[in-house]
């Protein structure tokens, strides 16, 4: 097989030929679509298993809306129809007929949630309301990357319905800490968390929180959204409820989601020349057990890793490759590029001395370990490579974080290499702009006030910024 | 409330109003879809896991396939496009401009994934290949019941590619099998199985298994189906892979599908005058606890539920009704619509005898029982509720199942009460034609011969079919 492109010199070809490489999606016939493969699709199950559970213990319900929606519904918000409509796919034939309405597929499901939520929410005891949906959803992208920005691509929205603006704004924020402890404790991807400007805000949020990882050449990925809805989508769709006091009312929304996007920043965060790597906590393979047989020991060999793949498999996620059609060699390649954490050899010495040798692919390191205690031993190496992977992630962060007080100084340094810095900004639009000839722009506003005065002009600067280059 | 239609009279009007009542569904604004509210779609993602982990046990991968499917693959395969053409949501603009070929929203995904096969499978060792998907799919039907059939559903579909032909059907009929299992041990709904006539096969397919349910006014409810493709599709997308004699051959294809109208299986199989009923083994909600206050204990018996929830939710679905704005008997009455197989009641007098009154939803009774040792004596009542549920549908279904020679006797009964028909068919169209009079049609052709004849005409019968009306 072809080397992959070198990724210390161009991270972007290693990426795009990594994920058809490790198998993790094909492109389809469709422009902007992939297919995503089964060993890419197990990692967004178990990404979704984790996730999912949080958003339950945290009070939410899952339910389902329909994909297709009214064109006019779009409409109602001016500033969402104007946010998305250069993006829609749209239905205007269906059953042999032209339409008389067209239907849009759902950007984002906003619109016929909320009108939904019209019906649903009468009295203050409706609330408040908390649902999720796990969808798939179509925004027509000029440029697309497999997982990164994909035409059709998979994600949850949560949306959600409060009497009081603070217990909205609460949510949103609750929200973001989930998904930041995701990132982090799941697939060990440290981020930062802000607000986005008023730019780059949600199409109709007053405000969008967001979590950014810094990707392996300095890049920021935008990596999930958490919004406060502005009042005008509860307005729009009608959306009343008597308060205790039996006065009607608008209630507070909020929205946030996070996509099969993820499964991009994993990559773009972990992988190294051999290829991907897998958090240890979320890998839909966390260790893959080698047979090496020599001639007229095979039995021996075989019932062996037989044994020990029924052993492991009881706690762990393992493959036995007893493809006897590849030498262990193109076995180890092939695993190495798919990133699965542990890899076991298994020879017939190994099976004499009750041991094994392992490989790990984050350290690339191979150790001896005795079969007897072997499930809790992986066990323990598992849960060190999680963290070897997160502080090594954390270093690269912190490599590329800078604090830099002006544009002048840090702007031609960020267009040339990329990097994620830290400075001030007065909060106008008109100096925000002036990173665009940087290709940098505020990916967000954090809560520190390190500089007195904007990157750009010579105002106050109320709180620092992320300024970075941005997927 | 006001209450349910008399199910003894009109089955269908009572099914139509329980699934808005009971809060499963809701009208969408869109034409023929639903929305599928929490307590539906809990259900669903019951189903799901049991489904989905024999999907994989039985040596298949999930993967995901695009929504969006060039218009010229659907014509690839000519009995396929004339099956789906009539059906089809096409998007014809997206991204502000008209597309140079329409794009149809997947009805069924063969076509696609066909494509895809054809890029995967080079040699036999690429077999078999075992892909399944969940997704939701769009036809545009004429007349929509929710779940029944909506214009939008949900349902998993898997996708197969064999060396051999026998190989290919013990696939069909292993997955049709595992259907059948679904249907029997977790939704308690006893099904016929069976091969479908070929006026009714799936467009493309040489032979389709179906799974059919009686609902309980005697007519049959296709559940789901099992295919064996015609070779044509194989050849349309040209998947051809070297066998082991390196000669290029045509691997041998099936797909196979049930969909979120297993909901409307179970609500049409199970419930009864006061609403639906859950099989507690896929149950949303498998036990509610309902405080009864009296004036001066409230913290008593407030203490005992939260005592007792947190007990019972280690291991069972459980919800603690605490809305004080409701009585107990208002509490009753939803908690029977939505079909909570078991009830258990708590009151101050309950507290001081350590015991709860627990009350049954399928056979009605309120029976006493200790706490002292209830997480397993519930536990108990949950199994003996699935087998209850399932003898009380086999029972009825045994009712509706007749034996007769000949359409001259049926028909006419058929046409009034509905019913099916065990009888002899030579196998011709024009006598399955001579059905539709009757408003029935061949559901499935079984393996028993137990007629020497056909139903409408002399000839010679091979195999039994089953008559009926459908959904």
């Amino acid at each position: 097989m072809k080397k992959l492109p070198d990724i210390s010199q161009d991270v972007s070809q290693w990426y795009n030929e990594v994920v058809y490489k490790a198998e993790l999606a094909e492109q389809s016939p469709v422009r902007g679509c992939i297919v995503i493969r089964p060993y890419g699709w197990a990692l967004w199950e178990n990404i979704k298993s984790v996730l999912d559970a949080r958003i339950k213990e945290t009070g939410h319900k899952n339910a389902s809306f329909p994909l297709l929606i009214p064109e006019s519904f779009m409409k109602r918000e001016a500033k969402h129809v104007e946010g998305f409509a250069p993006e829609l796919a749209i239905v205007t034939v269906a059953g042999g007929k032209e339409l008389e309405e067209p239907l849009v597929i759902r950007p984002t499901s906003e619109t016929i949630v909320h009108y939904m939520f019209a019906k649903w929410i009468k009295s203050w005891r409706d609330l408040p309301l908390k649902i999720n949906q796990w969808a798939n959803v179509v925004r027509w992208e000029m440029r697309t990357r497999p997982f990164l920005r994909t035409t059709e691509f998979f994600w949850q929205e949560g949306h959600t319905a409060h009497t009081s603006k603070e217990e909205a704004h609460e949510e949103a924020l609750l929200m973001l800490d989930e998904y930041v402890k995701l990132a982090q404790d799941y697939l060990a991807i440290p981020v930062i968390a802000g607000e986005k400007s008023a730019t780059e805000r949600f199409a109709g949020a007053d405000a969008t929180y967001t979590f950014e990882g810094i990707m392996m050449d300095g890049k920021a990925l935008q990596m999930g959204t958490s919004h406060m809805l502005s009042r005008n989508f509860a307005k729009s769709f009608e959306i009343e409820y008597q308060n205790k006091e039996g006065v009607l009312e608008n209630p507070y929304l909020t929205s946030w989601g996070v996509t099969t996007r993820l499964i991009g920043a994993v990559i773009m965060t972990h992988g190294d020349q051999k290829g991907i790597i897998m958090p240890p906590r979320v890998a839909p393979i966390q260790i893959v057990i080698i047979p090496i047989y020599r001639k007229g020991s095979e039995e021996v060999v075989r019932e062996a890793v037989q044994e020990l793949y029924s052993k492991l498999s009881k706690k762990y996620r393992v493959e036995l490759d007893e493809d006897d059609s590849k030498s262990p060699g193109a076995k180890f390649y092939e695993w190495e590029l798919k990133g699965v954490p542990l890899r076991i050899e298994v020879g017939p010495r190994d099976v004499e001395n009750k041991s094994v040798m392992v490989g790990n692919r984050v350290t690339g390191e191979k150790t001896p370990l005795e079969l007897d205690g072997i499930d809790a031993a992986v066990g323990g190496m598992l849960e060190a490579m999680h963290t070897e992977l997160f502080d090594r992630a954390q270093k690269r962060l912190k490599d590329h974080w800078k604090h830099e007080a002006k544009l002048d100084t840090f702007g031609p340094a960020m267009d040339k290499d990329a990097g994620a810095y830290q400075t001030g900004w007065c909060g106008e639009i008109a100096c925000e702009d002036k990173l665009k000839p940087f290709k940098g722009s505020i990916r967000c506003v954090l809560k520190n006030k390190s500089f007195d005065s904007c990157f750009a002009c010579d105002k106050n600067s109320e709180r620092d910024v992320l300024v970075a280059k941005s997927y």
